[in-house]
């Protein structure tokens, strides 16, 4: 995964454009990725596909530079998060005072660079270090924006993986970010080998990964499939896996969606990791859940944006991401897909009494002694989750982890003992 | 407010009579009070109206005494809680061991005087410190009370403010206590003034601003209203404004009655006070809440009944209440009378998506930063509740003042992008 | 009730066979016993009533003993535990290292004989202290167990107590442990008292009092009434009551059913005792409350199974149980019949305001005081509590305790003023 992300690392990215095609080009080099597109000024929902941005160049130089790269002091060639996303076309000569207010910098973090855009309104700035932006002398300076908008498409890509139901699961990821490693070449990367690990063999459930532009990508899949969202049972937005913290979950806004008890079970199972109430600020679960779909997305990321000094700068770079972190990443959502297949309301075929599990060697034959071997506790409180909804449940209920739970149903489901729903 | 205190601290208020009459004239002068009345022996539910009690003067004086003041030992001209409410005349010579049983006083606060009645009960009695009582020599005494038990009429006052709609906020305090400057010539001063401010311009809902004696009072209201009160949609008793302590907000016996969610979050926006359960014990919330009725009636204090040592004594003066802690209150209630005129459920008019605030300018245009401002991330959580109740519930689910919730709710529904029902 | 457990105690209870029998003869001496069976092989739900199992000697002597008492290494007639309950008949000599997987010892509690059982799974086996074990010299055993298993019945027993209503309370306790006093001979003294006290005055409740063999008895009492199971309202299996902790209550799988509210209040109000949530592992409330049968069956125990050293070993014996503890637990389950007597829904015959108790002589007669007398504010309460369910409620809601709520309860339905529902 880390590989993947080194070579989409450089691209620039944006909601359009050369750089998220690209990246959507590579992608589909490791799995079957279906492509679609709205085309410019579409209208979705309460917003309009803006016009496709083509970046090729932007750099500052002292006045009368020809822009050679040993001359400018900012320069889009070093990375892609000197230019503002969106930036208009420009080539001038500013005093200082005139490019100031073009300048975007953190001077909190003196020496990393922050990502800025400016998708809606057009206009356009650099962003630098503020210990460079600090040390500018007072005199004019060639600014250079090599870029265009005009009428193109909105794309996106997702990989389909039809099940025997069509009840959905879906996860998607924002690919629109430029040189940010953890938000979000993390994402990209997790759901590239998830999809491929789901596909691998047959599944209970459907499956959709969405790998959209943040925001609008998001609305133009919504807008899309808007006839058919009823089949989605299970959304997760994934983003930011790949750094160092513990997981964060966010519930979706129903609160108790499957989804939303699924993935709090999972974290307690593993000892870590954080469970927090939904919020209507963040990534594309703003647009999953907003009222009028109100779908059941939770969000799945390590550190919350925001929260970590990296974020959204120069400093989220290849070394700020580790495989580990994206394995653990990668195998908590491969169990989230066992649970979900796997996972059903609980109907007892013998409910009158405890089943006899000894005689079926689901118990021990010796009385007497205390028995806290799980298993056996695992199949006692499967059968007494019968009528009373579904394993996670079960797993809520007793404190057993949902792992325990899923292995004693199975058990009893091959003895006859119980049947688990859809 | 101090100023009407003090100048309705002399009369001798009781459930009926002169001094409960004056202090309706004397609020009659302030705002348009309407007056109603019940004649004694009426039936209201399961009480009867009683007698009109007149009191004219009260002392205990040494045997042989005409009554002249500079003899009496206790002397009613002095502090009207002298004489227990109620008293039957009497005018007699008694032991001190006759008269010890008609002697109230409090022995661990032995300076004050207390405050006591006997509305139901005929009997007689006196009110005084208990370090006097202490000293009294083992003589006999002369004790006259003159007063006078009549049928007569049973008097209350309100202020009707007539909204654009029939749905009422009732306001209600007792007028039944004496010399009592807390409990409760704070409760009238502060709904006096409520009463001009709600008045002083068009209102949506109707408000009805109840000076009731205790109990009696307030049934009586009841009894006089109770086939239209369907059309109470929120009701709070207030008393014991004017002391030095936080509020107290009494949840009414609903428990989460939009009185009880609306006076939980601003008492949580204040930083103070104290919200309580229900219990069926303390002011005329016990009347308005009783199962038949069962209002939404909360209770409105700063200290609480029976947890001041000033509380029912003649310690509870002028110097108890102060302007300043008056002036507290009825902002608190202002801001409840704007949060009731601005809330009801939210609905979206773009609800498929999040709504696009940049172009309506209700959103910062340059992406990428960690926008925390309060005002955008309140229209967030506005557009969030729409299907999920009032604005009132937006403030508990955000965390966010409810003021701030509220403006975004008026720009929200400026633009057109939300509705916020009755 | 600690001689009736001396007596019982060097009883061989087991499932089936003459210990059991011999105990439901002395319980018939005490109370009226309705004696009831199933043959062997009756299918009972997915259980089937087991062979009769007759225990009369048990031995291990070194090879070439005859069996005299003095030669005897571990023997049945020191103590019943020493069997494994329903071990086959078995006459041979073995190496110890073929007697060892026969020998069941307790190694962290060396010195103690555990107890165990083999219902289902035809096998022998003895049971010893550790240190004993440990002593035995690596030579040949003579090994007798002289036991028959054929064909019998299961039987049980138990107190019906009819009352006006059909409406059922049962009280349940297992009878199929040899010589351990705890658990669970002073469950059988305890409801042996329990249901002398019942049957001794007219009941509004019908009552039934099982004394059933574990898991196979309590399957066949529920098989045998399967079709009037509908009349049982409230249920508790009672076991483990005269050791030295405070209660625990095992709320029934519903976790909310009357008994379960009763039992939290009637604990609360003792301030001792513990509250659990219901788990599927336990007595025989996992018959009575499982999936298909569902009944409201709490469980009250002092220490819990399994928590406790002496569990299921040679040291619960007399000694470990004392009259005191087992008279609290009668105290306790007396409390509650009374709380099941009394209870019901709360419906005010005078809803509209309070009623007016002073002039019934509910209520003091003088106003003004702080009046904090418990049977007053419990009469505020009860009459709150009209349309809000029952009294327990009432109590829960108040914090008072359940004794002065019902007596406040029983005053106000003399006075005419509330009714108790069924």
């Amino acid at each position: 995964m880390h590989r993947l992300i080194a070579e989409l690392y450089p691209l620039c990215r944006s909601l359009t454009g050369p750089g998220v095609r690209a990246t959507l080009d590579r992608i589909a080099l490791e799995v079957p990725l279906e492509r679609s597109s709205y085309d410019s000024g579409t209208a979705l929902f309460d917003w309009t596909v803006p016009d496709e941005w083509t970046i090729r160049d932007a750099w500052i130089a002292p006045e009368g530079s020809s822009g050679d790269p040993s001359e400018r002091l900012v320069d889009f060639a070093r990375s892609t998060l000197h230019v503002v996303g969106y930036s208009t076309p420009v080539d001038t000569v500013l005093s200082l005072d005139e490019l100031r207010p073009h300048l975007h910098t953190l001077p909190d973090r003196p020496e990393l660079v922050p990502y800025r855009t400016s998708y809606y309104t057009p206009t356009w700035g650099f962003c630098l270090a503020d210990s460079l932006a600090r040390q500018l002398p007072d005199q004019r300076y060639r600014v250079v924006i090599d870029s265009e908008l005009r009428p193109g498409r909105l794309e996106w890509g997702e990989v389909v993986v039809a099940g025997e139901s069509d009840a959905t699961v879906v996860f998607s990821t924002h690919i629109c970010h430029p040189s940010l490693c953890n938000d979000n070449l993390s994402g990209i990367a997790v759901l590239v080998e998830l999809a491929r690990v789901v596909a691998s063999q047959p599944r209970r459930m459907s499956y959709r990964f969405l790998f959209v532009p943040g925001t609008i990508g998001s609305l133009a899949w919504l807008h899309r499939h808007r006839q058919r969202l009823d089949v989605v049972t299970h959304g997760l937005v994934v983003t930011g896996l790949g750094d160092s913290s513990a997981f964060t979950y966010k519930q979706s806004r129903r609160g108790n969606a499957a989804i939303d008890r699924m993935m709090s079970v999972l974290l307690r199972d593993q000892g870590a990791g954080d469970v927090r109430a939904w919020s209507p600020y963040g990534y594309d679960e703003r647009q999953f859940c907003s009222p009028g779909f109100d779908l059941p997305f939770g969000r799945l990321t390590r550190g919350v944006h925001g929260e970590y000094p990296e974020y959204h700068t120069s400093a989220d770079d290849l070394d700020f991401v580790s495989e580990h972190q994206l394995q653990g990443a990668l195998d908590l959502l491969e169990q989230l897909v066992e649970v979900i297949e796997a996972n059903g309301d609980v109907t007892s075929l013998s409910p009158y009494g405890e089943p006899q599990l000894g005689r079926r060697g689901l118990y021990s034959a010796t009385g007497g002694a205390i028995d806290t071997r799980s298993v056996e506790m695992a199949s006692l409180w499967v059968l007494d989750g019968a009528g009373r909804g579904d394993l996670v449940a079960v797993a809520e209920r007793s404190g057993l982890p949902l792992a325990a739970v899923l292995h004693a149903a199975a058990r009893l489901r091959e003895a006859g003992l119980i049947e688990v729903g859809p």
